[in-house]
This record gives structure tokens, C-alpha cells and sequence, in this order.
């Protein structure tokens, strides 16, 4: 019957290493094509530098460079004025997969998984089998120093080649990777330098000087002085812990007592509320937590769900904020009408998060094809994966004919319309390791709805409104057609000059002017608009293969932005 | 300037272990929503089950039994007729994840990652508490086992509360596992109806026995006696090895000279290729792998590219067969026209893979909506994350309409049309760790268009015949209506009998039909068509939060399938 016996199929099972697994999957971290690859690793490098500097609360300053050194190889370099990085710790954040600061904790970084730049270093040495060079100062009176490094993909631990310390002239703090890798450099707006663009949108605070392979530099100054609120680390709400990992929150805990526990291991849970939730657990509230049972922590489940408890503290996430997302929404896009909307904070498996929206429509966007879409998730611009993304869904399940668009059925709606959503929350949920699209979590789904709809009201108000003045001014001119008629009748009648004829004429058209009002104004200032800076992303894509996005919309400047 | 330093933010720096990563970020294997997560546990578990029978070479019986615990809580059962598991194996590839026998080959299986099976037992934990059953017995004379078991999700490793020799009455062997975790049951093209029924569409060879849980039995029974031919494993080819790779194994080779390295480790390179390579490669071919540098290495692998080296072989893959794909559409799909090709090998990254297309049109399906799509992948049934696929994208990027189907630029086409696509391969990129959705490799892309492309000609073929018949039959029932009125004008000229007339028009009738030709008959046969069969997964769908699908056709029986 059996060919091959369990004890031989047996054989061939084996541990997979965590870097393994990723070398053969780099799809999944986002190095499918080698374009993507290239906005991968400086994505991944920008955004460890920007969440390093806030932490640090320093006013980041990033240095992007990109040299070709041949058709498909690419040298990467950013530099940041971060904290830096302590010794001991360079080999295991930039070489090791799956190991960071920020994964075990609640707060509205850039970074969570602990595995991004660590898979830019892989890729590198996958495609070039060259190390990854990091420099990093960590203060003024501190050496800086330079370390090589591989990734031994095998165990998923790191390989240093060389270890050095180095003069860093003119530089207190900071760090500075440099790695090699096949990649492919084209513009538009999956590009390197949209990326860059859409970052500075939306994080005013930031100055980037971009070297692109052209050998072009862009430069990118803040528009703001301040930083953003300090993202706070939150404790776990109630509401967002599964059974099993309460159970094994309970094993390691080092409360004393089932009350203690609740007040100290989670958000929002005071004595009161403690009390209250083992009463409706029907458990002891000095229980100790070792003693507590599995039936008892499904006791435990059930009787959180059944108490109330207060939604999580927002101060933990900061949103970019209305004013300042049209801000830079205005700077990219010249159109005839802007409007922005931050909704309230929500929660989702208990992690609080806030959905921003902001539209720009008409002016020079392009009537007839689909309305480009503009995706950011805790401040980083979403490029890939558009028709994976949860905004996405969002845009094509809300009903923009009321707004004045034009959609077919569970489509993107098209129109001269700009879209950008925002979400920023402690834990941003993505479909992969890529952190390319939000998954589909249906509270965050309806969040988004909920911010399109708003801004979607004002848009309808301003199409309508846009109607009625062109319906109007239609019809005036009709009028006005005639009085010269009714002039040349009333002259006949009453026999006046030619003079008193223009005269009449004249009473004629203030009489209209009179009783219809004066017609509203619909022209627009965009003194915000930036030709030059809008431009970047909106090339004429060169590829075949890249089909993800909408054509960029033709950027002739219209002088007149209401017909 | 630093307000907090490298040492402050050095004390957060943690390693992350895979399974805390996956409990985290559940979404990424498929368990986001109750609903998903249903179906996720039941194919995991039945890849699992049917790889286990193939590899054995054992005609494969499956028993899928799902039960309603509570409102929000299920049990799974699954077992297989398979070759067991060994006792000392089991804790292992059910209880940590990244382990397996599928990851380090090449081999066209259904599982090919390690994490499947072990990510529906974590899941589980985390939303019950409870540990997975294990029973699995290897042979009439061994006993069954059965192990209960949890992750250490802090390690994951595995922990065994339970295990005991148990009596398995009427087993030879197989495996059986039990788990309980939150989910929820819902008909629909989502569903684990319609998961199985797909899975024995295209796995003719297996025999389903499923229990839902509205405790339902539907039995799937299998249409023939065969197994499909064993996957074979290959070793890479050497076009898809990258650089960094290539550095890697002749570090581990056990060969001694750069010759004997590259016959041994890779497929399709005999003693002359591999010289053809060393020189393309300025190379000596006696080089001891040990003493290749990095820049030899680069050489080498620019060497690789330079030679002709054959395509890999494609015994390794076997896939499903035109004609029998196209048999399973007709048991699901009543329509007119039918056709299906398969594609010849192709190589990605050095994997060779196949390409299935199929196509069924007009009949009973709804006309106005898009066409329903159904995906496949190693003979396993797509459901999720349709928008994300590339089977998807190559749809919309082909021009239907020279086919005579509607559709916008980049869109879905619309029709009374199911569109099916097949990848067969060595290794299936996956856009993420749930496998729902093929990853965007322009080789994979290419060669699904061009398969839709010629179903799609064949198809063009059929809807203009169609279109013919339609106007040459409106022509002559034109013609038809005027034969009594010459026949009358006839009469009154010759002045002939009633009965003459009678004769007189049938003889126009007669020349008509002479002249013009029989026309050509459209109806169709499809004795394969099994209504109740197709009627699963075909229900409306309650839910509001899954949109991912378009709704399922009204599956009303209309007799005339031209009209």
C-alpha cells in the first residue's frame, strides 16, 4: 500500500532558519523586481533613521544617495543624525532578521517587525555577496566606529568581516549604511524619488538631500522646526487580548494577585474596573495567577468582554493633522478645491488608531482617468500593492456619484481627484512583511469610510455649487443676449435717440446685475502649489512591467482653473 | 541635542521569535477574520493530509469534519488515510513553526513553506487555550499514538501535555488532528464548501468526506484511480541562483574541484556545459571550491549567464491536464462553449513551472457582472485576496474585447464567463505567508496572458459564430415574413388554386433553404454539468464584511442555452 514509510519521509524534515525562509521568499519583504528592490532598501534605511532620530528627539536630517556602479548594481547610501547605535548592538539590528526595539512594544513607529533593514542587508549580500559597511557615532566625546557585516543565513545570526574605529570628521552622532545590490533606477511614481517626495509631505519636520543615480540632488527642507508629539508606548487594552495570550501573559507575569495583574499588566484597567472584571469572571480578585486554570482564564476572556472599559489613551499616536496633510497636499496638487478631515481615534484588537483623509480636486488633474490614490501608514507613503491595500477597498466600496465623481460599481471612482489616507496607529496591520498594504480589519475599513464620506460631503457641496455657478452664468448670458433686442424695441416704441438708447440698454443690464445678485466668485489661490517639487514622480514611467499605477496626469500649467 | 541616548535605546533591543512574530501578525497566514481563519485551518490541514498520501504514493481519502461549539467556537477534525507521522516527528511539525520536509527542496507540493499546519495549531491556542490532538499511526503492526500538544511561543518549540498509545480500530495508518478555535461558518465562494468542492475539481484522484457544521454530509468521491505522477525533486537550475547563493553552497559543497561543483549541486550541467562555464567565467575547472573569492564567484556567475544551458526539466511537475480541467469546469458551469489549454514549461528564478488556463462561456451565467474568476496553485484552490494576485493582474491587462468580452481600460472584463487559471511549479511565490495570492514575477505574468490569449482566441472564435448565426437567422426570418405575400401576388397574377398557392410557398421555403444553407446548429451537450454540485458555494453570502467577491450568479436552469 504505502510507497514510501513515514520513517523515510521522516528523514527529510528540517529546522528552516528564519533568514533562509526569507532569502527564498525576498518577495514577501518586498525585493521581487529589481525596481522595487532599490525603493525597498531606501525605504527601509529612511524610515529606521526618522523613527531613530524622534526616539532620540532630534529634528531628523537624512542623507540619501544612490550611485549606479554598473547597468544593474546599485551603491545605497543613508546617512542620518540619529542617537547612533551602541557597539554591541550594530551586528544584531542590521544582521540579524526578526530583532529589534520595537516589535514588543505599543507605539506608532515606522518600523515594528524587527526585520526591514536586516532584509536590505540580506538582499545585498544575495545579489552582490558583499557585506554591508555601518558606521555609527553614538556622541561628540565617543569614537566612531565601522563595521562589515554579513548575515549567516543558516543560523539567522550576523558575521562581522571587519571591525574598525574611524575618524568622522564634522559628525557628533549619528549612522551611516552603505550597501551594494542589483536594483533598477526609473522614475514615476513608484519611484525612489516619489518616496522621498510623498515622505517629506508628510513629515514637515524632516530634511532629506536626495543624490539620485543621475547624479541629481533633490533637496527636501523642513517646513516645520517642532517635532511631532513624542509617540508614547502603551500598555495592551483589555479588549484586544486573546484567550491564549492571556493565559500566557498570567504564566509570566510578577503580579501577586488576579486584580494586581489586571492593573498592572494592562490600559485603562484600574482597581475599580479590576474588581468589577472578575466579578463578572466570577473569580477572586485576590487569586494568584499561577492557580489560575485555563477554564478560569476563559471565565476571565469572557468576563472582560462583559465589563466596561474605557477606550485606550490616543496620546500614544499622533496624527499629522488635518491643516498640515492639506498643507502638503496643496504643495503637490494645484487644484480648484482642497478639503481634510483627522476622525476620532477607534481601536482595533484593542490598538488605538486614527484615519486621516484629505481630497484635492479639479484644476489640472486629469478628468477622465481614475483618481490617483496617495496611501501613508504611520507617516510613510505606501507605493506598491495599491489593489491589496484595505484603503483601497475602502475607496471602492464608499459611493463617490453623490460626491460628484464618477464610479462604476466596486470601482475606483474617476475624476480630476486626489485621494490621501492616512493611518497611523501602535501597530499597524500590513497583508506582508512588505509593509506595502493594510490589511483588511473591518474597524479599520469602516474608519476609513467614515473619513472619505466626510471629505466627500464637502467635495459635493463644492461640485454642486460649481454647477449651479456655471447653470447660472448659462443662463445670464441668454438674457444678456436679448437686451440689446429689447433695447432696439423700446427705441422703436418710444422714439429716443441712440443715445438714450445705450442708456436704456445700460438700465437694462444693472436691473439684471440687481435683481439676480451678484454671480459668485469660484477662482481659486493655491500660493501653496510647487511646479518644481510636483514634477518629481510624475515622469512618463519607462516600464513595461510596472502596470500597478495610473499613468501620471499631464502637467500642463492652466492658467484658468474654472471654465 | 539627544534626549535619549544609543545606551537607553540599546536596553530595548530584543530578538523576536518567529512565533510570537506570526501570533502578532496573524493576518499574515490567513487568520484575520473568524471567517478566513475557518477556512485557513481546513487547508492547512488538507494540503498537509493530501501531500502526505501522494508522497506515500497512497490513494488519497480525506475526512473533514467541522463542529459548532459554541456561537464563535469550533472544532476541526481532519484525518487522512496518509502514511503517518513517526512519533518523534510530531511534536515538531505540528508545534513550531519554519519546519519541514517541503522548504529545502524543489518540489511541486502543496505545502512548501513549514509554517502552514503549525500556524492553524497556534492560532488556535491563542483564541482557545486549548492544545491541538495529534493521533497518527505508520503501519498496521505499529501502534497509534495520540500527543496533545501547545507552542511555546516565547521559543517556538513545542510542549507536550499529553501522549499515550491509543487503540485506532479499522487504521492502517494515517493521521488525525483536532483542533478547537474561534471562526465562522458562512456558504460562499469563501467558504470551506466550496474550498473542497474546488479541491476535488482539480484533484480527481482524491476522495472528500466533509461534515459541516450544520452537520450536512457532502461527499466527494474521486473520478478516477490514479494518482497523478509523483512530483519529482530537482536541484536548482544554475540561471535562477543568485550570486549570494552561489557564494553560500560552494562554502558548504563537499565537491572537491569547481567542475565536479557545478555538476553535482546543479540540474541540467553535464562535464561540457560545466567547462563551457569555467571558461565563460575565466576559470580553471579543477579550482577547489574552498579557494573561489568573492570576485571569482562574481565571475562565475557572470559566467552562467554567458553559457547555453537547457531549460530545467519538467517531469518534476506535472500538471493537471487541459482536458481534465476543462471536464471539472463543466461539472461546475453550465455553459455553451468550453476550452482550455496548457501551456509549455517555463523558468523563473531557475524554477520551471506551468501555466492552465480554462474558459467557460455564455449558458447560465449572469452576463452583466465581471467574470468569475477561479484560481489554483499546485492543485490548491484560491479564495482570498483576489485583487492581490497576479493571476488577477494578467486578467485585467488582457484586451478582451477582440475576444468578445466587455471591458474598461485595466479592469476585470464583464461576461457570462468563468476564467480559470492553474501554476504548477517547484516553488510557487506567494505574495504572502496565508498562500492565497501569486506573487508578481513578470515570467509568471507573461505566461498566464498568454495562456488566457489562447483560450481567449478560441473563444473569439465561438462568440463571432455565435454573433453570425444571430444576424444570419434575424436575415431570414426577415425573408420568411415576406414568402406569403409573393406567394399571394403570385396567385393573383397566374390565378391558382389556394392549394397551388400552398405549394407555392413551400416552394420558396424550399429554395430559400436551398440557396442560403442549412444553418448551423449552436446548441450544446454537457452531460458533465452537476447542478447540486454546482450549486455549493453558489449561496448568497451573509456577510457584509466580505466583499472580496463578486456576488454568485443566479444559478436559475435555462433550458435554451442559445436564444
Amino acid at each position: 500500500m504505502i510507497v514510501k514509510s513515514a520513517e523515510e519521509l521522516a528523514k527529510k524534515q528540517r529546522e528552516i532558519s528564519i533568514a533562509e525562509f526569507f532569502e527564498k521568499n525576498r518577495h514577501l519583504l518586498g525585493f521581487d523586481n529589481p525596481r522595487r528592490a532599490l525603493l525597498t532598501a531606501v525605504k527601509e534605511a529612511v524610515d529606521n533613521a526618522l523613527d531613530a532620530c524622534e526616539e532620540a528627539r532630534v529634528l531628523p536630517e537624512v542623507n540619501v544617495e544612490l550611485i549606479q556602479l554598473e547597468e544593474t548594481r546599485f551603491r545605497m547610501v543613508v546617512e542620518d543624525n540619529g542617537p547612533g547605535i551602541i557597539k554591541k548592538q550594530v551586528p544584531k539590528i542590521f544582521g540579524k532578521l526578526l530583532y529589534g526595539s520595537k516589535f514588543h512594544k505599543l507605539s506608532a513607529t515606522r518600523g515594528q517587525q524587527g526585520i526591514g533593514i536586516s532584509a536590505a542587508v540580506l538582499y545585498a549580500q544575495l545579489t552582490t555577496g558583499k557585506p554591508a559597511t555601518i558606521i555609527s557615532k553614538t556622541g561628540k566625546d565617543n569614537p566612531a566606529y565601522q563595521l562589515k557585516l554579513k548575515i549567516n543565513t543558516q543560523t539567522n545570526e550576523p558575521q562581522i568581516l571587519e571591525e574598525a574605529e574611524i575618524p568622522w570628521e564634522g559628525k557628533e552622532h549619528g549612522t551611516r549604511i552603505e550597501i551594494d545590490f542589483e536594483g533598477s533606477y526609473m522614475k514615476g511614481r513608484q519611484s525612489v524619488d516619489e518616496y522621498l517626495k510623498e515622505t517629506a509631505i508628510v513629515n514637515p519636520h524632516v530634511t532629506i538631500i536626495y543624490t539620485n543615480p543621475e547624479a541629481t540632488q533633490l533637496l527636501f527642507p523642513r517646513a516645520m522646526e517642532e517635532l511631532p508629539p513624542e509617540p508614547r508606548e502603551i500598555k495592551p487594552h483589555p479588549y484586544g487580548v486573546e484567550l491564549g495570550r492571556l493565559l500566557k501573559m498570567l504564566e509570566i507575569t510578577s503580579a501577586k494577585t488576579l486584580q494586581q495583574f489586571l492593573t498592572e499588566e494592562f490600559v485603562r484597567v484600574g482597581p475599580g474596573t479590576a474588581q468589577q472584571i472578575c466579578q463578572n469572571a466570577a473569580l477572586l480578585p485576590n487569586t494568584k495567577p499561577k492557580q489560575v486554570s485555563r477554564e478560569m482564564v476563559e471565565k476571565l476572556h469572557k468576563g472582560i468582554q462583559a465589563t466596561k472599559i474605557i477606550a485606550p489613551p490616543t496620546d500614544s499616536i499622533s496624527p499629522i493633522g488635518a491643516d498640515q496633510l492639506e498643507k502638503g497636499l496643496r504643495k503637490e496638487v494645484n487644484a480648484e478645491f482642497y478639503c481634510s478631515t483627522t476622525r476620532p481615534p477607534e481601536v482595533y484588537r484593542g490598538n488605538p488608531f486614527i484615519i486621516e483623509a484629505s481630497i484635492a480636486f479639479g484644476g489640472e488633474q486629469d478628468a477622465e482617468s481614475t483618481v490617483r490614490i496617495m496611501r501613508f501608514a504611520n507617516r510613510v507613503p505606501l507605493l506598491y500593492q495599491q489593489g491589496a491595500c484595505a484603503i483601497t477597498q475602502a475607496i471602492q466600496a464608499t459611493a463617490w456619484r453623490s460626491y460628484g465623481l464618477q464610479q462604476s460599481k466596486n470601482s475606483l471612482p474617476a475624476g480630476p481627484c486626489t485621494l490621501v489616507v492616512h493611518m497611523t496607529s501602535v501597530w499597524v496591520p500590513f497583508t506582508s512583511e512588505s509593509k506595502e498594504a493594510l490589511a483588511h480589519y473591518p474597524e479599520i475599513m469602516k474608519e476609513i469610510k467614515l473619513a472619505l464620506q466626510e471629505c466627500g460631503r464637502k467635495l459635493s457641496l463644492f461640485v454642486n455649487k460649481k454647477r449651479r455657478i456655471k447653470e447660472e452664468s448659462k443662463k445670464r448670458s441668454y438674457i444678456e443676449k436679448y437686451i440689446p433686442h429689447v433695447a432696439e424695441a423700446l427705441q422703436e416704441i418710444t422714439k429716443v435717440s441712440a443715445e438714450e438708447k445705450k442708456k436704456l440698454e445700460e438700465n437694462l443690464y444693472e436691473l439684471l446685475e440687481h435683481t439676480r445678485g451678484e454671480l459668485e466668485e469660484l477662482t481659486v489661490e493655491n500660493p501653496e502649489y510647487d511646479e518644481e517639487f510636483a514634477k518629481i514622480g510624475a515622469e512618463e514611467e519607462d516600464s513595461e512591467q510596472e502596470k500597478e499605477q495610473e499613468k501620471p496626469e499631464k502637467k500642463e500649467k492652466q492658467k484658468k482653473l474654472i471654465e
